[in-house]
């Protein structure tokens, strides 16, 4: 297969992290006779600095014309870098914003899981930890409150806010379809989260998820609140499949998530449109504190080109090895520093990258 | 002094656990030499039963003339009640929602602490339990999504809803002081919660809430991002005193707070207005499957009970030998059966009303 990858390297960390995952593609390419093409695109602050702006329109349609994106990580220290001097729409983040909306990137896919080798990081009690689990969120990115109209106006001489909650039956319609998908890929279970006691978009949301449901009758849905669903990631994250929820309870329950498995240098992400295309990128920041130095945790990176792989190009064969030389590099007691622990191996970015190449 | 007590036992365990409250405040007013009367009045189910509503404007106003309000708990099986067949407007919740607007409560305190003798009960891997937790959230109540203007509607034959998301400025001042006034009462840190790199209104929350702090200097202020404070309640909730928040945010992190305690039947709830008069209540829900049978847990009213005193009448004396008699009977072994562990003592709900009066 001939695969067309955009490659956004981006700030801090990212440059090293995304090296290491082509090193593990490339070892892919070899191994299963797979053809792979790159072309580097700047965003965010690298882009900044030579183009005076985070995202140009053509760095856009180089990346649309790709077969899927593959990313580092963006931005830089806000307090120092002379990138956050600049109004908000020319900081490094505004060029991602920017580019998940001209790709129509309306679908997060953020898995939280625990690894066995990992489990004394999880900040749950043992016996919650022992159960594991491997859960999906599905996270509406493009609609709901983050996208909706805002205003700060004086009304009768008092200042007030405004920020509007919108969702129609199409952005709903097409983002539960997506979660349908990929449970029957799992264990066919999908968890409908919303605040449908209170909030008119969270009836309409449940309403149409439902409807949607009967088109996938192997699947199981059923629906939680979101205040239910905080708890619920605490006392029992075993008992999820697949969370589909609007955007900003996504954006609160995902990061709780991924601090649940107490590994978030292992998690990887991914934004999809409408068609197989995806843009990939692990789950943390650009840790502009540690960039350069050859001990930023590439496993998300690569966790992200082997979803990459599965989403965007049907190779769940070549997913997987990926999946499982990262275990297996895990099980033989190799860890970067962020998820070091007593008695393991203590190693590089580049030698992580190595050993799971090797090990594909 | 002279105490003036509304009374809503409520539905479900709500007499059972409001009977043990009221044992316990007897026993504080004997020997404090204070003098409590109790007007008890129908809400919710319990008023549907009598009235066809469950909130009627006579028990509005004998609740507005009395100092405070102590509170069971609102509502039944919404499978199988007969009350959920009503419309929205006439079901129990209703009552309560009413009651929250016509008294003007829109501070609403929900403590969450982690007591040693529970600590296996705890979710968190023991390390981080072993610290310890006393945190106060803070949530905004009567403003917000939940309050604002919704709609759902065709638009170019597309159904869409709108919710809308409104503070203003004073709506904000008047919690935020709320908040810096018990946190100066407390460790005297306030870490306030918003989406202030996103949101209108959380930009304005923030502004406000700075305001605000200049007339507390002897109070630190920290701001914080609502996912990152989903992440850090289960890392670390050590790291907070009070956390101020708006409605919805406050919806979410105080029932993740309440889960992180690992002992939801402990935790006590106020909801107040702009005077000395609040609601005091159990956070726990009616649990009507388990009514009558003399299994519930009291102990959640009874510190909602101890928590009328400090904050209604600043007997905080009386509060804390509330406080101290439960944390006695607990380190005594006793426990009902929702925090029972192996080596205790399990009792029913009137006992350990008796037994947490005993030791007032
Ligand atoms: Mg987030
Ligand atoms: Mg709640």
């Amino acid at each position: 297969m001939n695969l067309n990858l955009a490659v956004i390297s981006g700030d801090g960390i990212g440059p090293e992290v995304v090296r290491e995952a082509r090193k593990v593609l490339d070892r892919i390419a070899e191994k299963y006779g797979h053809e792979i093409h790159y072309t580097d695109l700047l965003m965010g602050g690298a882009s900044i600095d030579v183009h005076g702006v985070p995202l140009t329109d053509e760095t856009i349609e180089i990346a649309k014309s790709s077969d899927a994106v593959l990313m580092g990580s963006i931005g830089g220290n806000a307090a120092t870098s002379p990138w956050y001097k600049l109004p908000a729409d020319r900081r490094p983040e505004a060029g991602l914003l920017k580019l998940r909306k001209s790709l129509g990137l309306f679908a997060n896919l953020r898995p939280a899981i625990l690894y066995k080798e990992l489990q004394d990081a999880c900040p749950l009690r043992k016996d919650i930890s022992d159960k594991g689990f491997d859960l999906m969120i599905m996270r509406e990115l493009t609609g709901g409150l983050y996208f909706g109209a805002r205003e700060t106006k004086e009304v009768d001489g008092v200042m007030t806010a405004i920020d509007t909650l919108t969702y129609n039956e199409n952005e709903i319609r097409r983002i539960a379809r997506r979660a349908f998908d990929i449970a029957g890929k799992r264990r066919k279970k999908v968890c409908s989260v919303d605040k449908a006691n209170v909030l008119d978009s969270s009836r309409l949301w449940r309403k149409v998820v439902e409807e949607v449901a009967k088109e996938y009758p192997d699947v199981e849905l059923t629906h939680m609140l979101v205040d239910n669903c905080a708890m619920q990631l605490v006392k029992d994250p075993a008992q999820f499949d697949v969370i589909l929820t609007e955007n900003m309870f996504g954006d609160i329950l995902s990061d709780e998530a991924s601090m649940v498995t107490g590994s978030i240098g292992m998690l990887a992400s991914a934004s999809l449109n409408d068609s197989k295309f995806g843009l990939y990128e692990p789950s943390g920041g650009s840790a502009p504190d540690i960039a350069g130095q050859n001990i930023a945790n590439p496993i998300a990176t690569i966790l992200s080109a082997a979803m990459m792989l599965r989403y965007s190009f049907d190779l769940d064969k070549e997913a997987d090895a990926i999946e499982q030389a990262v275990s297996q590099v895990l099980a033989e007691g190799y860890r970067t520093g962020d998820i070091m622990s007593e008695g393991c191996k203590k190693v590089g970015t580049t030698e992580m990258g190595d050993l799971i190449a090797e090990r594909v």
